[in-house]
């Protein structure tokens, strides 16, 4: 890696390892979760709570970032560190997924993505050069390459092969994948290139090890969490793998619930980024340590328990749950901010607790004892 | 005033005082201005917030909790200082604004108002004995007499005068405050009366002393900041003043801008609460040293500054205008929680610069000094 940069394995266990991953704004322990800090904020939360709760680093949208306020202004502030008041580790993605899941009338050719931008409707265009340059502007302390993310044809990801349209893709991606490479010239950003393949191992593998002869800081799976199952995932994962060089860092873009976070771990993944806990907070639907907890039931209305009496965050340490459940049927914005403060400690905590395990060599009891309740609904 | 309350000035400066109102949750210094916490939470603010920038007591709408989640539960968690997390000094108005403001097919009668509720269109009822019976059930400090506001005819503020619908109003208003003092019993929860009276100074004189017999723990001013000029208002406090016992705290309520608060301590207010810094701060409009600051201007898009230099609120220690601004305009909610909390420490800092002015004897000198700056916007 780069200089500023390292990636140390502690412990192993399987083929799950933690470690540590220095960048120059400060150590990530590994396996981490990112908090997405979509627009440079975390959903109403601020960098000091976001620490509080054992936050080490945040990803953030370059996409939406480039729209609003725009890199110039951002890197005028002295990039997301300045800008946004968490001086901290950062991760930016590429742009090329929010560009083809927000855009009308998308047009994906081999310069780039052209599309309408969802703000004033005009006319942009993405490629791999400018997604170096937006990002290089931003300054994360990891920047991804921009990739062309194709949602498989019905069944595919199950049945464990690759359409032409993926495959397409996945070849575009290595070919923007070199672009990006030759692009980037900032020394004290790492650079990661992101695997695809839909849901064939051996496009994946293909995919992988083509990637890695590109020699990039580390290399992300793109295109998972589409609908394949948690076992096909874990295979496809485990197979990529063994492509790819053991030293770099490895990152399961976009993924996901708290027992798809274990499964990625499990395959050796490192880090982890996943919009769930504030969403699913936003929304009422809290984790705890017995299961899934609806907070809006009708049952917590004048319950005085915390969200979950086991948890060490704000919310749990100074609310009930009938307070907590009164300010998100009220849309109180404080509600958000207390379901996403404890959704994103459980995530938090969770990671903690699964290295831990990986030091005592116990991941695979700590994914059995949460199998039973952690995404299971409290009735 | 009743057990467990005290209500001591401790200094003077014409008109104006200092002092401390002391209640079974803790002493307010006054004048003190109370935050607005309509379903019992500050606009994503944390009791921890609030405290840290300044607040003592916090208002509560006793319609808008009576609606959700009901005082019931409320009453089961402990009341407001249990339900909401702030241990403090709550007030609860009466609820008789809101139903007057929000409520259609509104019917008032002697016995009561009767509307249909915003929330699910039911026939409800609002007595002033319901009113104390809601409001002793939640449990604030302070609770306050249901009064009924009608709005002046036009110019009749201006003219010093008050039509007879006033008139009535008014006297409704004084045999509605017998019938809550009568039932209220709550030993630990203080009472404070409301002075009607439109634009006429001698109907608020009539107004003030015909409530002061009533023997209330404090009295409020009810019906102004409805268009009335700040030199009218401030004569119709101050005669109201004069048929007030001098040993009771004063209270002007929904009032206001800075000045307007100046204007009221000046006339010898000794309580304010006002939604003007969180409303403002949510659209972007930020009270500062220099004068309103309208954030979302296109002249703060890389404004490295903090919304006022001279402020020790979180936003302006750790924020720049540039990204205020940023998350303002995207609807984040991080953005509103620190223009509310920027706006909130205003208003918190002005009144303790006030009764640091009223210590010195040197009130008019501050507010000369505001007046040119602090309601100017800034170009």
């Amino acid at each position: 890696m780069r200089a500023g940069f390292s990636f140390d394995v502690d412990a192993r266990d399987g083929l799950a390892r933690s470690g540590r991953l220095k960048t120059p704004h400060g150590t990530v322990e590994t396996p981490a979760f990112m908090p997405v800090a979509t627009y440079g904020a975390v959903r109403g939360l601020s960098p000091a709570e976001l620490r509080e709760i054992g936050a080490q680093i945040l990803l953030a949208n370059t996409y939406h970032l480039h729209e609003r306020p725009g890199e110039a202004v951002i890197e005028g502030l002295g990039g997301l560190h300045g800008f946004a008041g968490w001086t901290g580790p950062w991760l930016t993605d590429s742009g090329g997924f929010q560009v083809t899941s927000l855009s009308d009338r998308l047009s994906i050719e081999e310069e780039g993505v052209t599309f309408n931008s969802p703000l004033d409707g005009l006319r942009r265009q993405l490629t791999p050069e400018t997604a170096m340059k937006i990002q290089q502007a931003l300054g994360a302390d990891i920047a991804m390459v921009l990739d062309e993310c194709q949602p498989p044809e019905a069944g595919d990801l199950d049945r464990g092969v690759a359409g032409p349209r993926v495959e397409a893709a996945t070849a575009r991606t290595r070919r923007w994948a070199e672009r990006c490479r030759k692009a980037h010239d900032r020394k004290d950003q790492a650079l990661f290139g992101i695997v695809h393949g839909g849901g064939s191992e051996s496009l994946r593998r293909q995919s992988a090890s083509a990637t890695a002869e590109l020699d990039f800081d580390g290399y992300a799976h793109g295109g998972l969490g589409l609908g394949e199952g948690r076992s096909r995932r874990a295979d496809l994962v485990a197979a990529s793998h063994e492509e790819l060089p053991e030293a770099a860092p490895r990152y399961l873009m976009g993924l996901g619930r708290p027992l798809d976070l274990l499964d990625g771990i499990a395959a050796g993944v490192d880090l982890f980024d996943c919009v769930i806990p504030t969403r699913n907070g936003r929304h009422g639907v809290l984790f705890t340590s017995q299961g899934v907890l609806r907070i809006t039931n009708a049952r917590y209305r004048d319950d005085p328990e915390p969200i979950d009496p086991g948890c060490d965050c704000p919310a749990c340490r100074h609310h009930s749950r009938a307070y907590v459940r009164h300010l998100l049927r009220g849309g109180e914005s404080l509600g958000t901010r207390l379901a996403s403060l404890h959704n994103l400690r459980f995530y938090l905590g969770l990671l903690e607790r699964a290295r831990q395990a990986i030091a005592a060599g116990r991941l695979e009891a700590l994914r059995r004892d949460l199998e039973g309740t952690v995404d299971t609904p409290i009735p």
